[in-house]
């Protein structure tokens, strides 16, 4: 049913200019070769236009995603970037998401968002156009504009304000739908990251965040430019988990006796470093207290063996707070404790005001040094389940490289990764709260079991170049790439060299190869330096020299293997190694 | 390059419910269709969601218009929804656009818009991509979402607030290169709504408002629900104007001798009728002063005759204004002039504060009774030139259904139409206050010729039901229709229908053929209603009775028409209606 033009080009005409320095701003390989060859342009700050070749290579992105996405039953649909304010409220999430979603009043002065995700929306469809246990489960999905009022948009395409989604949503009858129809699509990730041509993706486990919910993965490129943290087991396989939630295997046991609980001066010492020094002991005989206040006013007291560091994803999760910050020193002072010598001892969790966190560090080691509520003062031989018992015990720590992995308790990875999908199961969140009812074969109403699958564009995009490029531009795969074939008349006026690469490129358009053509006699070095920005698999090369050859030089992007192949046949043999490179990439 | 797979689905798991009756608020076929049918469901007041049946019509719409916008040498981009209220300062349109430009300020307070238009943020991109006259003309296009803050959304999908449109914009080195061009667009306009299977369509003479430039047309589906009028010779072809804009063929011209200027009382008389009446005249022997005041704070005194009305759009264009209205009376008496009974006799030009419009009625009118500026009191013989000779002369006047055609002189006839797309020769407005500049070959920095060209996707997608419906739903050209074919199994689980229907429905999705199956098995009356609503050019249906003489019945949706076709031909002979169909809309 869609356009299935070949579109063949001339560089003469082409609109978008490469451009030799790289832009000041840029620190990342994609943003740097997205603006120097001439695929996408700053608006404003995380706000692009992409240029003709930018604009089909997402295409080609977007017509892989909706293979994949109609290959597990999904059916598109358009939802709209500006919904009315009333949809979020009856989620509760106009009052839960932070400022990066877009409030404002139309004319008529109805409160309006810019959808930064479609959960509302398509909540509001299922509602009406799902009634029976028969339409379930059923799955829709969206390629479409968004809009996230971030606050430091950076890196080119890779954290912007305004991007295209590929978001779908499926509705089921039971758990065990949701979760069997989950790792379907699981699979269609799979197939669309490697489809595209990214060889370094992984899924992890990650923390359902905002949208709510109980299981989620992320797909993550591994790449070192990456604003992501994850741990993975050394196969890569066994263990793969967000630094946000991910878990070790350490085991702690209590050992030894314990012994007196002593009161020690320690004048002037503040820090663990301090503090273990001038009493001998390392940071892991140690114990630290981190004071947190949540949205809703409570402080949360998180004692940690000092060896570790809060890890304040699991920390918000485990007090189910929408978000947390640093307490005050005087929020601190307020339940009895002292800034910079703080213990739980002797102090008492208040409900509602105040609440210990105890990280299994702390609950499984003995005799720590830990503060003593007043200044220059710490105790020693601190014993949880003797000196303290209130608290809960939850793990809150980050997991540190080299710790064991908690599957194969080999040292664990650690890697920088690239977020470009994420799906999760949301279970009832919505569809309680937005009433997103079917009836069952009882003639029962219950809510629909929900899931939810995003996939970034432009991110993307980027993130192929971050995969895939050298010193001197991106390497597309050609699944993906602007174009098949980038033909290159050198002296064209010469020798019939125009003539015969104009024919060559007609041929291509015939056999529906889509080619670029660089028919502006360009300088040999100029052109080659385009060339590379543009990335195409590859490259037919017509020149006076190989006119008196009878050859044409067919050059590979990314191995910059050459071979000589007749004039009267070049197009016939690219267009084959075309067909062949794409087959790879279908499936 | 595209995703070219057929897709078929069966209506046991298709996302969308056909809804028996009319919406209350609907008061168009499109409207009450599109709810009715399943393509599109309100989110808020001019936002609407596509749903599966709607985003397939949409994608059909979208790809001709590529392949026509690609046809005339345009290069695909993507521009984004937010932008920079900067860029609109630059332009100017900040200040002269009105509430319909959504402006809101970012979480860093930065001034942003929500881009009704592109002018501006494809001149920032020209300027950077275009510098020499060697890479013009130039045109760049781009299918994307545009959000108008509409005061009163109506009509469903004909007026929205939030919608996707193809707007393109191009650049040329002179006028006549870009008058050239701009019929090039114009013709591809001409393929676009035919292709869609619209076959009312008229391009027509139209305003440039908030756009500027000089020329520029708009393709009007002529329809009784369509907002706009229009002015047509009676062939329809020599003449064509939107009302706004439209002259008609009339000549003015003094007659008789001029008698000499003479006041009367006219006790209790105010509106033309009432004194007209009062001393034995026609509308046609009066004039009528009506007064506008401007956004710049101008007073407008607009003398016509008495049997026309002010046409406020040409007045606007006349007096060089953004906006214009009724002036008070408190505006009126501020130049001495007296409401209801004002002439311009005796009253003088205030520069930048008071002018004076004479119609071409007036100027061209002997002895007209006018206002004599005090209560209850008129002039007779009134004679411009003589009794007044400040003020511009220029045409005001609203041309009325049977006024003579300015080309032909035969009567023009009055229609209704909704716009569907419009093309503009913008000229230097934008180039110049934005310094989109070129090279020329001497070397010259010059601004660029610019023309913009819009198209309306969902308002076309509306538009072609109003023009192909009958009482029943849709009936879809099949260039843009959802499938080819709807099949339908009725009593599919007797003697075989189920298993023939599925086997039919294999043997068209080889044959490539995008196929709809009702596998439902509701009853006749029921799956044919809905079939009317889904609008499928083709039907093929399989019978117990069918069955039982080996054949299937094969009805065309528009005619009503119905062949007997034996079972195992019935595929090859609808997919070769459906190619025979399909051709008819290829070019």
């Amino acid at each position: 049913m869609w356009n299935n033009e070949v579109n063949p080009m001339k560089m003469s005409r082409l609109f978008g200019m490469r451009i030799k320095e790289d832009p000041a701003e840029a620190t990342t390989a994609s943003h740097k070769f997205l603006i120097r060859g001439g695929y996408a342009r700053q608006v404003s700050a995380g706000i692009f236009t992409l240029l003709p070749m930018g604009k089909r290579i997402n295409d080609k992105i977007e017509a892989i995603i909706r293979e994949e996405m109609n290959r597990v039953d999904g059916q598109e649909v358009l939802m709209p970037v500006v919904s009315p304010a009333d949809l979020w409220m009856e989620s509760g999430r106009y009052e839960t998401v932070g400022a990066e979603l877009l409030r404002f009043k139309d004319r008529n002065d109805k409160a309006m968002v810019l959808n930064m995700t479609h959960e509302e929306a398509c909540c509001q469809i299922a509602r009406t156009e799902i009634n029976s246990y028969k339409q379930l489960p059923m799955m829709v999905y969206q390629l479409q504009t968004k809009y996230r009022d971030e606050a430091r948009p950076r890196a080119g395409l890779l954290r912007v304000r305004e991007f295209t989604m590929k978001d779908a949503y499926s509705f089921h009858t039971t758990p065990e739908d949701l979760d069997q129809y989950y790792w379907r699509v699981h699979e269609a990730y799979e197939r669309i990251f490697r489809r595209v041509g990214m060889t370094h993706v992984v899924s992890i486990l990650s923390n359902t965040g905002m949208m709510g919910g109980s299981v989620s993965h992320e797909f993550m490129l591994l790449a070192d430019c990456g604003e992501d943290n994850i741990f993975l087991s050394p196969d890569g396989k066994s263990y793969k988990a967000n630094r946000e939630v991910a878990v070790s295997g350490l085991k702690f046991e209590k050992s030894g006796e314990e012994l007196p609980l002593e009161q020690v001066m320690t004048p002037g010492k503040k820090t663990i470093e301090e503090v273990g020094e001038f009493l001998g002991v390392s940071a892991d005989r140690t114990g630290k207290a981190v004071f947190y206040s949540t949205d809703q006013g409570e402080l949360i007291f998180v004692l940690i063996r000092g060896d570790f560091e809060v890890n304040e994803c699991k920390l918000k999760n485990a007090v189910k707070a929408n978000d947390i910050k640093f307490a005050t020193d005087d929020q601190i002072r307020a339940i009895g404790a002292v800034p910079g010598y703080a213990s739980p001892v002797g102090l008492k969790e208040i409900p509602g005001k105040c609440r210990f966190i105890i990280d299994p560090s702390i609950a499984g080691s003995s005799n720590l040094v830990v503060g003593a509520n007043a200044p220059d003062t710490h105790y020693k031989n601190f014993n949880y389940g003797r000196d303290l018992t209130e608290g809960t015990i939850v793990d809150v720590a980050c997991v540190r490289p080299g710790d064991p992995c908690p599957v194969t308790g080999e040292p664990l990875v650690f890697k920088h990764g690239i977020e470009i999908g994420n799906i999760f199961q949301l279970g009832l969140k919505y569809s309680k709260s937005m009433k997103v009812n079917f009836l069952d074969k009882d003639g029962k109403s219950k809510p629909m079991w929900m899931g939810c699958y995003g996939i970034g564009v432009g991110r993307t995009l980027a993130s192929v170049i971050e995969d895939n490029h050298d010193d001197y531009g991106p390497i597309w795969p050609i699944s993906i790439a602007p174009y098949h074939v980038n033909l290159l008349a050198l002296q064209p006026g010469k020798d019939g060299v125009g003539e015969k690469a104009e024919e060559i490129y007609q041929e291509l358009n015939k056999l529906g190869i889509e080619t670029l053509y660089d028919d502006r006699g360009e300088k040999a070095g100029f052109a080659f330096n385009d060339a590379d920005l543009l990335g195409i698999p590859f490259r037919v090369i017509v020149t006076p020299k190989s006119m008196a050859a009878g050859v044409a030089e067919v050059r590979t992007r990314a191995s910059r293997d050459t071979e000589m192949i007749p004039l009267d046949q070049v197009a016939a043999v690219v267009a084959e190694k075309v067909r062949a490179e794409l087959a790879k990439y279908a499936d």
